[in-house]
Formats: C-alpha cells, sequence, structure tokens
C-alpha cells in the first residue's frame, strides 16, 4: 500500500463528562471522506492519542475503521512510551481491520538511535500491516534523522512510509536522495506544504479538512498538474489559517473551528485547555477570509 | 517540611520476567538509608515513573513506604500526561502514606503557563500533601520558568519545593531572588551539585549514592562547613562518574553500576535498553578511580 | 530596479603574495556572464567581502564594476560592524557606478531592532541607490524577522530587496504575506533553490554558477514555465553539490571548484583555509556526477 | 604569568565628535586601579575593540600601557577576522609593552576546529608575549570547546590562561578535568561568578568595579577565605546589577553607568545606541539599592 494525496485527521470528540463523543466521531469522519480525503488517520496528535486511557484509544480505532468501513484506507496512530504497550496497540488496531499504522517514538530518557531502531523493529515484527514512521520532535521528544529513517526503511520489511514534521524541507531532500526516491514521504507540517508538494511529497497529513474542506485536496491537484500559479494561490490563501491551527496546538484549534461550525467535538483532555475567546473570534475572521 | 540535604533516588528493579522485583528494591532502599539520605524519592526519572503500568507504579510506591516505614521521609514521584492520571496517583500516593509529593508535566502538546498552573493547581487542591515542582525540560518536554515557578509556590498553597534540572545555574538564582529566598531549591542536575549547593541550594536530589555511597552527603557537609577546598576536591572526584550517568540515562548507568556492585536490578524497560560491555567497563573504571 | 532570475556571486581571487588577483577576477566575471546570470554581486559573503582591507574591498568594487561595463546590473555588497564604514562603503560603490547595494548589518554585540532599522536608515540616506537587505544569521550573526524587514521596506525609500539566507522558507512565506506581495524576496540558501522559487521568490542569489554554468539558470526557466517535473529533476541534480558548497564554506569550495576547473583563483583569507584533497576529491566526484 | 583576582575592564570612551577622549580614558584607567582590581584589560569586548579603526586601537592600546605605567599588568585585547589583523596587532601590543594579550576569534564564515587553532598558532609565533585565549560566542560566533581550548594549551608555547564567557558552568570544569587542573580559567560570565569562584577559577574578567567599585574585589576575597556564606550575601547583591550590565550590553550600560557616577564617557559606537531614559533609570535603581 502507497497512498497518495490527502491523508486526513480527525480530532478524538468528548462529552461533557470527558468520555468519548462517539456520534459526532462518526459525523466528523463522514465530514473528511466528503471533503475528499485520500485517507483517513485517527488517533494522531491531532486526536489526542496519547492522552487517552486504554480502552478509549482501542473504542477509537474501533469505531473509527467500523465507520469509515472500506470507503478509505484507515491508518491508526500510535504514540507510546514503551516498545510493549505500542505492540499491544498494533495488534489490537490489526485485529480491527486497520489498514495501515503510523508510529511515533514518544520518550522520556532520549533515545539512541539503535533504541530507535529496535522499537521500529519489535513493533513490525509484531504485526502484517504496512507502518509509517512519524517524526515528530516538537511533540514526542524524539527527532529521528533521514539517515536514520532510510536505514529502518531498508531494514525493516513493513516499513513503508514517512510523515515528516519536522518542518525543515531538507530532510524531505535527504531521504528523497539516500532512498533514491524509494521511500516515500508525506508532509507533516502544514505551513510547509506548498514546498513538501513541489519537493515531490506524496502526501499531505492533515487536519486542515476539518475546517478548510477541499481546499487541502485542491492545492494537492494544482501542483499535480503543475499548475503552479494556482497552488501557490491556493496555498497563500489557506497559509494564515494552516499558520494559526498549528501555533494553537491542532487538538484545541481543531475543535474550537469544529464547533464554529456547529460540531460539537468538546474540549481537549487537560492539562489542553480549549481556545479563549480572542482566539475564537481570530479564528473566526481567518475563516471568513478564507471562505470570500 | 521542608528537606535537607540529600534525597535519593532508587532505580525500579525489574526482574527477567519484567515484573517489578520486590526484595531487590527494598534491599536498595535500606542500601540508600544506610548511605546517610536525608530522604527518598521512589518513582522518579531514574525509577522509569514514565514507564510503569498504573498496577506496577501503586506497587513500588505501596511498596518503597511501608519498606522505608517512617525512617525518613518519602517523597513520591509523578510523571503523567493527564491532569486527571495526575491526581489519581497524588491521591493514592497520600493513602499509602507518603510523605510528599514531586510533580513534573509531561508534554505531548506544548503546554502554555497558564495550563501547567492548572495542571499543578488541580492536583494540589486533590491532595494535602506538600508538593516539589519538579521542572526537567529534557525529559519532560515542559521547561517550567522561574517566574511560572515562583508564581505557582505564592499562589497554590501545598506548592513549598522546588528540584531544578534544566543544568542552568542562573534559574536557580532566578528562583532564590524572586522567591526572596522563601522558596527552597534543590538541585537536580548531578554535574552542577557544587556550584548549586554554593549558590543556596537547599539539596541534592540525585541517584548518585546508589553507587558513590556516602560521598554525595560528604559534599554537602564540606558545603555546610564553608570547607571550600574539600568540596571542590570532593566534587571534581565525583564529577566523572556524575557526568557518566547523566549522559547515559539515569536508569541504565544505575542498574549497570548496581550489577557491578552485585545488586540484580535488571534492564530497563523497553525502548531503553541495558548498557553495553563498553559502557560498563568505562563504568568499572570510573568506580574504581573513585575508590581509589 | 527590481532583479529577477539569477544574481550570481563572484568569489575574490588573490595571488600567492595575498593580493587581489585582477585579471583572474575579470575572468570570472565573463565566466558568469557567459553562464548566463542576469546580474552581478562582488563582495558578498562568497567574495569574502568582511575579511578585506579598505584598499582591497575599493578595488574590487571598481574593477568590478568597470569589468562588467554596464552588460548586467552590478550589486556591491557590503558586510560592516560599524554604521560609519557602511556609508563609507555605500558612498565609494555609487561613486564607482554601482547600481545596487546588498548590506547585511554583522554583530559583536547583539543589536536591537531600533539598531538594525537606524543602521540601514543611515546608509540609506547617504545613497540614492536601491538597496537589498541581506539577512544571514548564521555568518553574520544578525537575524532580521521578516516583521522587522517588511517595516525597513515600508519605511526607508530605496530599500526595494531582500535576499533571505536564513534557510527558514517560512521566513519568505511571511514576507510575501506582510508585504502583500510587494517586497520582492531572493533566495539565498543554495539547497532550498527549489522551494523559494515555488514559493514565489524573485531570483536566487548564488556562487552556484562558478560551478554549475547555467544550470541554475535552468531551474528558473523550468519553475517560471511551472515544468514541475523537470525542475524537480534539476534541482534534485544539483542539490549535491549545492549542499557541499554551503556545507563547506562557499568562498574556499567555490576556489577549489574553480581551481578544478583551471582557474586559480587563490586560497581563502586565513584564518580560512583551503580544501583539503578529501574535500577536493569529493568535489570532483560531486561535479563528475552532475556533468554525466 | 598566572594572573588572580579582578581583571578590570576598561570602556573606550568617546568624545562628542566620536573621537577617543584621552582624559576620560585615563581617569578610568585610574578609578579601576582605585578599586583593587589586580589587573587591566583595555580594548575587550566592553572596550569595544572590534569597533575601532585601526589608528584609534593603536591609540588606546598605547595611552593604556603608558598610563597604567606597570601599576598593574596590562592585558590588551584583540579581536580580528584575519589571521594578519590579528598578529599585526599582537606586535603593535608587544611594541608598546603590553604585559599580555586577551585573543578572541570573530568569525564570518565558521572556522574549524583546525583553522582556530592555526589562527592562534600563527598570532603565537609572531609575539613572545603570554596569551589568554577568550571564548565568547554570544559575541564572535566562534566557539571553542575545552578540548580544543586544551589543545592548543598544551601545544602552543604562549598560551596560558583561557577566559571563558559561554556561561556555562560545565566547560569549565572540563578545562579543569582535561588540563588536569595547570590552565588557569578565568570567569568572563558575569552572571556566573559565584559558581566560577566556587568552582576554582583563578579570576573574574569584569567592566563590573566600573559601577561597583571594590564589590567583585570583596567577593573574590570572601571566596578565597572559605566565606560562604558572606560570598552569597556579596553575590545576590551584586547579580541584579550584573545581569542588567550583560543584558543590555556591556558598552551601553557601562558607559550609561559611569555617566550616573559624572564620568563622561560617551556614547557607543553606532550602530550600538546608548541607553534609553527608562534603562538609565533602571540602572539608577539597581545602582541605589546595592548602595544601601
Amino acid at each position: 500500500m502507497k497512498l497518495h494525496g490527502i491523508i486526513g485527521y480527525p480530532v478524538t470528540p468528548f462529552s461533557d463528562d470527558n468520555t468519548i463523543n462517539i456520534p459526532v466521531l462518526k459525523q466528523m469522519l463522514d465530514l473528511l471522506i466528503e471533503n475528499g480525503c485520500d485517507a483517513i488517520a485517527p488517533l494522531g496528535s491531532t486526536g489526542e492519542s496519547a492522552y487517552l486511557e486504554w480502552d478509549e484509544w482501542c473504542l477509537v480505532a474501533k469505531t473509527s475503521i467500523e465507520s469509515i468501513n472500506k470507503r478509505l484506507p484507515v491508518i491508526i496512530g500510535i504514540s507510546e512510551l514503551t516498545t510493549d504497550q505500542a505492540i499491544k496497540k498494533a495488534q489490537v488496531a490489526q485485529s480491527y481491520g486497520a489498514d495501515a499504522l503510523m508510529i511515533i517514538p514518544v520518550s522520556y530518557w532520549k533515545l539512541t538511535d539503535q533504541e530507535i531502531f529496535e522499537y521500529y523493529q519489535a513493533i513490525a515484527q509484531a504485526t502484517t500491516l504496512p507502518i509509517m514512521i512519524y517524526n515528530n520532535p516538537a511533540t514526542s521528544g524524539v527527532d529521528m534523522s533521514p539517515e536514520l529513517i532510510v536505514r529502518m526503511f531498508n531494514n525493516i520489511a513493513n516499513i513503508t512510509m514517512v510523515k515528516e514534521s519536522s518542518g525543515d524541507i531538507q530532510r524531505m531532500h535527504k531521504i528523497q536522495e539516500l532512498s533514491k526516491g524509494e521511500l516515500p514521504f508525506y508532509n507533516g507540517c502544514n505551513p510547509l506544504a506548498l514546498e513538501a508538494l513541489c519537493a515531490g511529497a506524496s502526501g499531505w497529513c492533515t487536519a486542515a479538512p476539518n475546517l478548510l474542506g477541499q481546499r487541502p485536496q485542491q492545492l494537492i491537484e494544482y501542483v499535480k498538474n503543475s499548475d503552479l500559479s494556482q497552488a501557490q494561490k491556493s496555498f497563500y490563501q489557506q497559509l494564515p489559517l494552516l499558520r494559526f491551527i498549528v501555533n494553537g496546538g491542532l487538538p484545541k484549534t481543531i475543535k474550537a473551528g469544529l464547533e464554529l461550525k456547529g460540531v460539537s467535538a468538546g474540549s481537549p483532555r487537560k492539562p489542553l485547555s480549549k481556545a479563549t475567546n480572542t482566539e475564537l473570534n481570530h479564528l473566526k475572521q481567518l475563516l471568513s477570509e478564507i471562505e470570500n
């Protein structure tokens, strides 16, 4: 499985009693599908994967896979401190029918390259699903070099994709070179979308379609058709919002934007807080500028 | 409760089947007490607090408190991503008879100062135990400024101490100034021990007594007696080992050192790996240089 | 004057006695013109501007302007610690017939935004030439934010262009947005060329044509014609060399490459050293891979 | 020559016409001597060494040496981009009768360790004066590791001292260890003075005596006498001012403080600006708090 295009990231909606809001979860997944996503990735950073209890994580994974019901490929996100917990989640996700796994090693004590290699290797050996390496040092505290990523791609059979969220376009260049173009990379840094696609990214992993509808997909189409002028125009139009949702933290800002659109996805889990009124107003203005 | 002196950090020993090794845990606690510690802090960074399952964490907390049996004050470490889990652990620790809590907010999405404030406030309101703020950005991904720390000390009743592990002595100066000397600070960066004590630290939070016996305590005594010449000599003697255990990661290096001393504390939990033979030999040499 | 395309950067060639090598300087300028540059910028970072004595700097400026003889616009580079010296050079360059100035404020004591503003303002008032702001924190120690750059563009009449060399594509986005597309920006970070052009850069300031001939110009043409596939191919072909010349320091690596091509541009000025044999061999290989 | 104690740094005073103010320079040197300095270092970072024209630099060096007239050792500061200019200044300083040189390699293009080694070696071979390596990455853009510093000490005959201004106490530990205590190190980071002295620094290089009179010397005495309690008290009393003069830039803040004391040292050289009224008032308050 090699994915292309927009991989859409839902939030994990909570009810007022802080439990998973299943009806809203299903509603959001439908919305992402309607907005032209090419795959769906529940339980990513946007989905507060790391903040959920075991049962909650399983519930979201299971519900998402069943609700998407093979309309699109489903990539389940795993962010665990210990190898054993990550393996358990990989096996559970596979048992539910996931199409792929997106795995980010989070750290407390710094990991050596060899420890990271063995972490991915152990998980890969416990599942037959394709695995997307997810590099996001700002959240996970683990920074995987292009050299390490390509080494794992070359040596671990079911590692087949990488989501690069460090925001450094040079990393993508290096992955492209070191793997001789064989390892598909996906942009995970929203304000870098135009350049990542121009540099050859296979797709864009993003929560933006929750708020921007089909616009992220349009940007991809413009680049695919080599219409650079329209791509620039589309990108700069979306950019203020892309920057806002990243800077404010995706769970908070996407949930705030959904609320503005009438979808009750609740607050992020504490200690994360919901958007202030000032932030809500700023977001409202950004959305209205794009829609005009 | 205002602590002074050496706060000793045990590792969490594992058996070959990856379960908690209770007899070795008790043995190590006795060892720390014999080596002159002034308090014991189970379930810190050294104790792999963040890597334990809920039941394991409870078992270590309960066993430690019972085994120490009021010979010394016991400070239980909590490092949780969500406020709710941290509160639960605070309440459990209190129910077991802990004397104090050491709390570090770990992050996935970056926290604002206000979110950190509310995190500590919510935990503090759920317990009557004194709380030590623990700042260690390298492991937790959260960096609390002296300004924020002193603001929490001034506004949250049971926050009474701070362990500063950023390695920046200027932070300690600032805490001293901003709190007008009222907030006791403890050194959490081993290779900074001499200077932190000279700058007025109330104590030194360290796993070093596991390997260095009474030497850390002696350093404190020299500083307390204003014997700077002996303090320098003692510090520079310990420094290569202090640097080694920090650079290699405390769970790995302390467990390796214990093994060299005949205590079977097992390996750290994966993805953390145990010391290589090269590291073991280096450690052996460092220990023998100090002991001569 | 608003420039487009490739702005070529010559090195400053030295003879064996460490004086300026005038014949080689002229030869190199002709070479850059033949290779399709749209403008020439003597005395940039590549030209070791900051390392020259006053008389040497004047000699290179005068010789270059006369030798180019209006075949292309000439942008003279100025990198001075004090405002007074920068003003003197601006006036000298204008008296020689320069078409524009590229100015980078170097620092010893950190400059505030207001100090930088006044530095540019004072120089701008002393000349009628258009000025290109040059932001290159890695060499100059001064990092000018997009906000400051656009503020100077809006408030200082003859500031009309900016060369961004921080390597952060987000800076270019921000300049584009803050100036509403009015302030033309030029890419100064060679390994970012593809993305900067795709993001709307007006040109590429580069020493690469010294070694790569017309290839940088071709990349620009592909982007201009929205031929993204050919642009990617061209860029990835040039990238290993672009990275090499930046990582090794442009004066050293460009002079080494010129030597390989039979042009005796001498060594960089000490303490900068010339390329080692290992570096020369690596460069030779990179060049041969591109030419095949 | 191995120095101990306070090495005092004068500013370079300017008259209203931006020329060196010789009478005030002499007055300031006398003031530093009266305040108990153990050596004087004209033309350091505080002395705006890097901002002076060749003739000005010579004038300040010559005047200072003559005016001090062997009352104290004189260390002349050199901060030059090229090896040749640094050599010329070293020779001029020796011809004037300097006792030692303090040399900092400033950078535009990043220097390799080998380039830095050869820079110092070339200068050392051109003089018989003892040389103090000066490491201050924040101003010079060159960061010399303890390993490099000790290697130069071991291999270049007249390198005999190091001033460490990186602000990282671990560097001092490392220098102490690597040189087995043979290379005397001096603290160049004012807000680190207490700890550097406790860690074994041979002295404190500082402009503080310009404003604080004999207080810095007193701190040294307390540490020398192992009176840690008085040392702490003295240090924390001086700290707010030490932090202020460093954060604001020494030329600006020391000149501002001298003006408050009735010494007309003029403004720093542009683009550096003089203190604002707000800064002056803040400084006045800090000074009055110390004097009470």
